[in-house]
């Protein structure tokens, strides 16, 4: 297996100019790639029993601030508009239908604290506080290349943080969202995407047609398509992929090439199967199964799935906008006319069951179906602290599934490390009650 | 001046039998009045040179939980509607116009907190806490005695936390609003305003028709207008009248009958215009004057004015929902029919400028307008603990001020008095530096 993050990386000159031509700060850029590649060594390469097609997202991950930033940037060259976006409401069809790519920003890692913790209240959930840090410090090449960057009113913090950041981002675009599953709230829904439509079309100078929005469409459920396909193989017992492996496709899913990463998923997927077939997994038959459910687990935050099946146990679903709920539904590909392709669009994902909303009685439902289905002995529900819509659905996911038998646990956290011997005790205690 | 609080009111068999009809927790609730009279007589009765006017409110306060509900178990026999409110954005013209009395909920003290957190994450705001509180432990005579209790979907905490009250509280009614002060943002406010307004017309048994909907418009800009009348008199150095009392009038304001409320700040105000044509205030001139700018105080969450007049302060205004940001601005009287009625209390409410709206530029804007019109020295902003919206607007708040040469004190707080040393220590540095 390749040595990622290997010295030739991080020294490339061709990387290094690319990185400064966007205003990347080299020195603290140089340190955040050690600290990546040291922590995707120790926590990903040290795996066991990985399916080979994994080499191809060690790849992606080796070369996720080099080679596919150039990628972005020959595409730039050649005219193509780059977007990112920090939620999974922001409908990526609407961006490929204009000939732009959509890229997730990273958010998965505590930098430059101090100086945010200047602009941001203490106690603000790591994953906005990261999106800060990554910008005051421009460490971000994804961020550095953006023609426009999406944030939108998803929950306060990230909301009302949106507000200090547009003075931080030249090109930030604000998506409102409503918070009730009501007509009103659909329309609501639907005004947005048709005025985000227009604005990527302003920004692209692409007129979407019919044919570019169904194409986009159809891409983007293909990579949906593959994902459950992943998803499904995790069924069997033994599961035959890790929870951390399956948690990189996820986390790679929100930047990588759509063709390339569906094909990609796929070719891993015949390897699972075979695996299913032969009954051969990453762990025991019967080892202890974690669904994880809750925030978002963007890159490089893989603190809680390492802890887990560090302690023997294995993951067999994530319950997540980095998961399932980021990836699971369809687009409705029968549509002939923009406005009714628009109209399949806001369906899709107007049944996201996130925490924003309220009621959420959905977001339980599918928890327990994803436990049955996945066959998980138990749930980790994971909190970023001070992430209110997630810690206050906490007391009632768990409750729900009490009702049903199946342990939870619930955990609160954030990036740093300080508390990894207390969260290994508590998962510890929490895996040996489900062996 | 009356004592208030005495034996006779706690032990008042009438009231006993009262709030045991209600449901009250008869051993709590004594408690909670026993500490809420002596906080009373510390913080409110032992102020100096305080306006006779004053006496009425004192007795409110005094019959808080007695006379006042008294009167509602009157007007509930006779048929009328007791609606239950946690926030500004409820229209209390609604409510008058269909025969029902709107009344505020207690949330300014902590209660019940170890069973608040089995229900709600610790790091929850004490306001939201707080009302959980009374809940659980059955104190709140408003809460009980209510027919209707109206939640809204303001910040993430209150609207999520509304879901598990739902399962405390039989008759819990869910407002949506806007986040976005769009044209689509507006539609939804008046979809919600119309929806309330069947509703309550379901609840009341009552038909909203033009002329009582006109009466309940008059009525509560009446009770507003007294509050303009008030709030401009403490723009005169000396300030006629202490921070404190003033506050209590704003609390008073949401609970109290409209009518005698108005009667009573107008007998108020014609005292303090007295004083101000004398020059007499209730400290002397060029005390230093500090506006508060931020989360609302609850009944009886004194806490921080006690602290800053109790440094020789004084506070002149409050830009907070028990405040002018509650009480500002008048709905137009104008409309012949419902529908332009209704309309223009859409256009009333949608001007608050609440920290849920995004972006909220407007509030910065009023502040630095309250800052000059009542001759503020300097600002506190005050922040409830975990209140992401107002936590999160405090840093542009306080730039904002810095441009205009305001001095700005943050502040986090929350209803315990654990930090009362550190508060009284930065309250004291910056009272010093106005000087």
């Amino acid at each position: 297996m390749k040595i990622i993050f290997n010295r030739r990386y991080v020294m490339s000159e061709d990387y290094r100019a690319m990185w400064q031509d966007l205003g990347v700060d080299l020195e603290g850029h140089d340190a955040l790639l050690a600290v990546l590649g040291d922590a995707y060594r120790d926590i990903y390469l040290a795996q066991k029993n990985r399916p080979e097609a994994m080499a191809y997202f060690d790849f992606v991950m080796s070369e996720v601030h080099g080679l596919r930033i150039k990628e972005l940037m020959d595409e730039k060259r050649e005219g193509r508009k780059i977007i990112g976006s920090y939620c999974v409401f922001v409908p990526e069809e609407i961006a490929l239908a204009a000939n732009a790519t959509l890229v997730g920003l990273c958010s998965g890692a505590d930098f430059a604290m101090e100086e945010v913790e200047r602009l941001l209240p203490r106690n603000t959930c790591a994953l906005i506080k990261s999106s800060f840090g990554f910008k005051l410090a421009k460490v971000c090449p994804y961020l550095e290349s953006a023609d426009m960057v999406v944030g939108e009113n998803t929950c306060d913090g990230k909301k009302k943080a949106y507000e200090t950041l547009g003075g931080l981002v030249d090109n930030l675009y604000i998506m409102d969202l409503p918070q009730v599953k009501s007509a009103q709230g659909r329309e609501l829904l639907k005004a947005e995407y048709l005025r985000f439509k227009d604005a990527v079309e302003v920004l692209t100078g692409v007129k979407i047609t019919a044919e570019s929005l169904r194409d986009a469409i159809v891409l983007v459920n293909k990579k949906r398509a593959a994902m459950h396909r992943l998803l499904a193989l995790r069924k069997a017992d033994p599961a035959p992929i890790s929870g951390l492996d399956s948690l990189l496709a996820n986390q790679i899913f929100f930047y990588d090439n759509p063709q390339r990463f569906t094909e990609s998923v796929h070719l891993l997927c015949d390897e699972l199967e075979k695996r299913v077939a032969e009954k051969r997994g990453v762990s025991a038959p019967r080892t202890p199964r974690i669904l994880i459910s809750g925030c978002p687990q963007a890159v490089p935050n893989w603190k809680l799935p390492m802890i887990i099946e560090g302690l023997g146990a294995v993951i067999v679903g994530e319950e997540s906008c980095v998961g399932e709920r980021g990836t699971r539904n369809l687009t409705d590909e029968s549509g002939e006319s923009v406005a009714e392709m628009m109209d399949a669009i806001v369906d899709r994902y107007f049944a996201v069951d996130c925490a924003i909303f309220t009621p959420n009685g959905e977001r339980r439902d599918h928890i327990r179906e994803m436990v049955e289905s996945y066959g998980a002995d138990g749930v980790i529900h994971y909190g970023l602290q001070f992430c209110q819509p997630y810690l206050m659905e906490a007391v009632p996911v768990e409750n729900s599934l009490e009702e049903v038998g199946i342990p939870c646990l619930r955990l609160e956290t954030d990036y740093s490390m300080e508390d990894m011997g207390q969260l290994k005790t508590r998962v510890e205690a929490f895996v040996e009650q489900l062996r």
